[in-house]
């Protein structure tokens, strides 16, 4: 068998098959791709039963430090040698963002090469074009790693679970939020600080706003959504509300409940709609999905025939991510991608969506609002009064001691949670309106979710 | 497309790709994919690409209840019918034990079927030679549903996980153990009891030995550390304890120390040499393995890639295992199943084991033993000069007041509760017998393993 090492030394032994592969794009996760690669090629020749033979990998600054050894002939800042390379059969597409991500994407596939992909963004905003000129050109694309990294939940989803109908999902499939969410937890950290600590230790992108503001999970979300449900969804309509919302105090008073928040991604079933959202949720202590901790991603998923199977992994980071997109490079040169792509055509359009989401007003669900209000008689009765109003019923009330702030002090402002009962998320959002608007309510309403068993 | 309902309706509409399927075997687990295959064969059909058309389900007796309601013609008690019909292409191999069901598989493959079966003692004793058989004929064998039930273990291990070396694999894989365990922790329930209402919920076997000796758990786990590690064992030379050594108060000792107790399957990579063990362990509570309750089936994989990935599921009972056998039935007409099996071979013995196993003397850890002693001065010397002599260091000592039973009183024994450092199995295991034979300690020392992170 012959070998590549990341020190430029070759072996040559035996004449096992080969499959050529290269990388479009060296970042991080590339560089933990060429790793495996390169490090490991006898295992990954073992578990494909052919050599997965790294040919090119392409940068954009040949200049720029990698963290990886290549061999002479490799590196290239030029992709049409890529495109040119009939012998290279599948590439590892790790470009980020929508452009030029989509138009290599699509040079690739009329290039005849079956394409793995990391790209989440990419196939929530073109899966369906991507897809069908795949189908088109008879190419695949795999993207195990475009979701919760290194759990393998594409692939769990797809062929695992492949009996069952999916009942419900549900993902902390954003790692950065979960970092800081756990600092927020833990030891107090305000927002603000944890989110720069997350930066401070590369959990978090220099801009964080896809990440803390849940459309990054809502993208993932709308991906899984297809898999399980057959649910056709632009990301942007799913229901979603960030942890940019939260304060630490949310925190600590769901801790007083019992809870935990996370920023939870759910699909559903109910009576034969889905029901889709990301939002912060208040979790029950205790419970598998409230105990995920730090970067980690989790999913749990009910069948109904399995019951509920949970996932938890590394969601997110070099070696993980690269994990996902070998495994997806050896279901590829094996075959594998192949029967599984044409049987279940990902991302067509050819067949109507087998669900239809759920009005987002209907969507029920039990939450958690937090306000400061005048600590004045009748200022209870004026805010119970909206959520009668709107049928939305009480679970519980906490009322704490007057606020610390200089503004709470002069104008008399205490803080008050409401927990309710289970009710629409229309009535909720309309609670939360209303209530802002009343004369005894200073500033913003938060609004939670609160899970449900 | 054409499609089978278990009222015993065929309704004919397009011509969508056929694949003849049979059970061998309708009892629970039986049932339960007949009905996933008449039921949901338009679900199946989706994403197989072609319909899995049940032919024949074959039963030792024609009178018994079901509990599923087939078509006419499919229920046979003449398994001849399935080795005869040559468009019966896959088939379900349900049948326990090793006799006829070894028999009947090599039937079956000789018949030219692929085979899916749920039999790991049939792999754990004649998996080599049933494999090299069906190498041999061309045929393939899945078995997702050996292990762990719903829990895709197998296909995770061996395709989603591909790109990794497995360090570690730990895993609650024996459901009627853990259900014991649960009531013993929970409610306090006594071993004997708790075994009793695991067989009158339907969670044990009348005779449990296999269940609770370990002997399951060590089927399991040599099928696991194949897969993950290469390795090539015999179940029956995996050291191993099973929760039949227990007692309620152990459970009791071990929740005042902060731990839980399961009975844990270990495969660990340590210097190139393979440590394998199935032991009730002590683990710290909170941590997820510690908070798997009931019948579930938790596994934990650690890659040098991914991290750890830890999954959790049911491990047993008719609609998870049923889960796990129509996956098969899907990946073996999908064509998946034949690309993996050619390309992993596994259980060949083709080429040697890629690791050796340590000897269980040497396998290290850190152990808890239980006795009584008489409460004397010099006892608690004699007892620590004999951990001293074997060099396993004493990491706390629990001695609580007179044990109940009518001898404690006569007799003056307490309990005592040793925890060490870690150290050797040999050395604890000699520990345990030198103590056992000290004039100062009535009966048995139990021994069990401690978790280390």
């Amino acid at each position: 068998m012959e070998s590549q090492t990341s020190g430029g030394v070759k072996m040559a032994s035996g004449s096992m098959q080969k499959t050529k592969v290269a990388i479009v794009g060296l970042g991080n996760v590339g560089s933990g791709v060429a790793r495996l690669l390169l490090d490991h090629g006898d295992r990954t020749a073992r578990h494909a039963g052919r050599t997965l033979w790294l040919e090119k990998a392409v940068v954009r600054d040949l200049a720029k430090h990698r963290g990886v050894d290549l061999p002479a002939g490799i590196l290239t800042d030029d992709v049409e040698e890529v495109y040119n390379n009939p012998e290279i059969a599948v590439v590892a597409h790790l470009v980020g963002g929508l452009e030029p991500a989509r138009t290599i994407m699509i040079r690739l596939l009329e290039a005849g090469k079956d394409v793995v992909t990391a790209n989440k963004a990419l196939l929530a905003e073109h899966g369906p074009e991507l897809f069908t000129l795949a189908r088109q050109l008879g190419r695949t694309i795999a993207f195990e790693a475009s979701v919760a990294g290194g759990i393998p939940i594409v692939t769990n989803i797809s062929q695992c679970l492949s009996a069952n109908g999916i009942l419900s999902l549900e993902g902390i499939l954003n790692g950065t939020s979960n970092f800081i969410l756990t600092k927020m937890d833990r030891f107090g950290t305000p927002y603000a600080e944890a989110v720069a600590e997350a930066q401070r230790l590369g959990y978090a992108e220099e801009d964080p706003t896809m990440d803390v503001d849940g459309s990054d999970a809502a993208q993932k979300l709308a991906i899984l959504a297809h898999l399980a449900f057959g649910a056709q969804v632009n990301w942007r309509d799913i229901p979603r509300v960030g942890i940019d919302s939260l304060d630490v105090e949310d925190l600590r008073y769901a801790a007083q409940l019992g809870y935990a928040i996370k920023l939870l991604a759910e699909a559903r079933l109910v009576e034969g709609k889905l029901d889709l959202s990301v939002s912060p949720t208040l979790i029950k202590r205790r419970t598998p999905l409230a105990e995920v901790q730090d970067a980690f991603n989790a999913v749990r998923v009910v069948g109904d025939a399995v019951g509920p199977v949970f996932y938890h992994g590394l969601g997110a980071g070099q070696m993980p991510t690269a994990s996902a997109v070998v495994a997806d490079l050896i279901d590829t040169a094996v075959g594998r991608t192949r029967l599984t792509f044409e049987t279940l055509e990902p991302f067509s359009t050819n067949s109507p969506p087998r669900v239809s989401l759920r009005n987002s007003d209907e969507l029920p669900g039990r939450y958690y609002f937090r306000l400061r209000a005048k600590d004045h008689p009748g200022t209870l009765a004026a805010i119970t009064g909206v959520f009668g109003k709107h049928q939305l019923s009480i679970a519980s009330v906490l009322q704490h001691e007057r606020g610390e702030t200089l503004e709470d002090q002069q104008d008399d402002l205490v803080p008050l949670m409401i927990m309710s009962h289970q009710g629409a998320e229309g009535s909720a959002r309309a609670v939360a309106e209303e209530i802002e608007a009343l004369g005894v309510v200073r500033g913003h309403v938060t609004r939670l979710r609160v899970k449900t068993p």
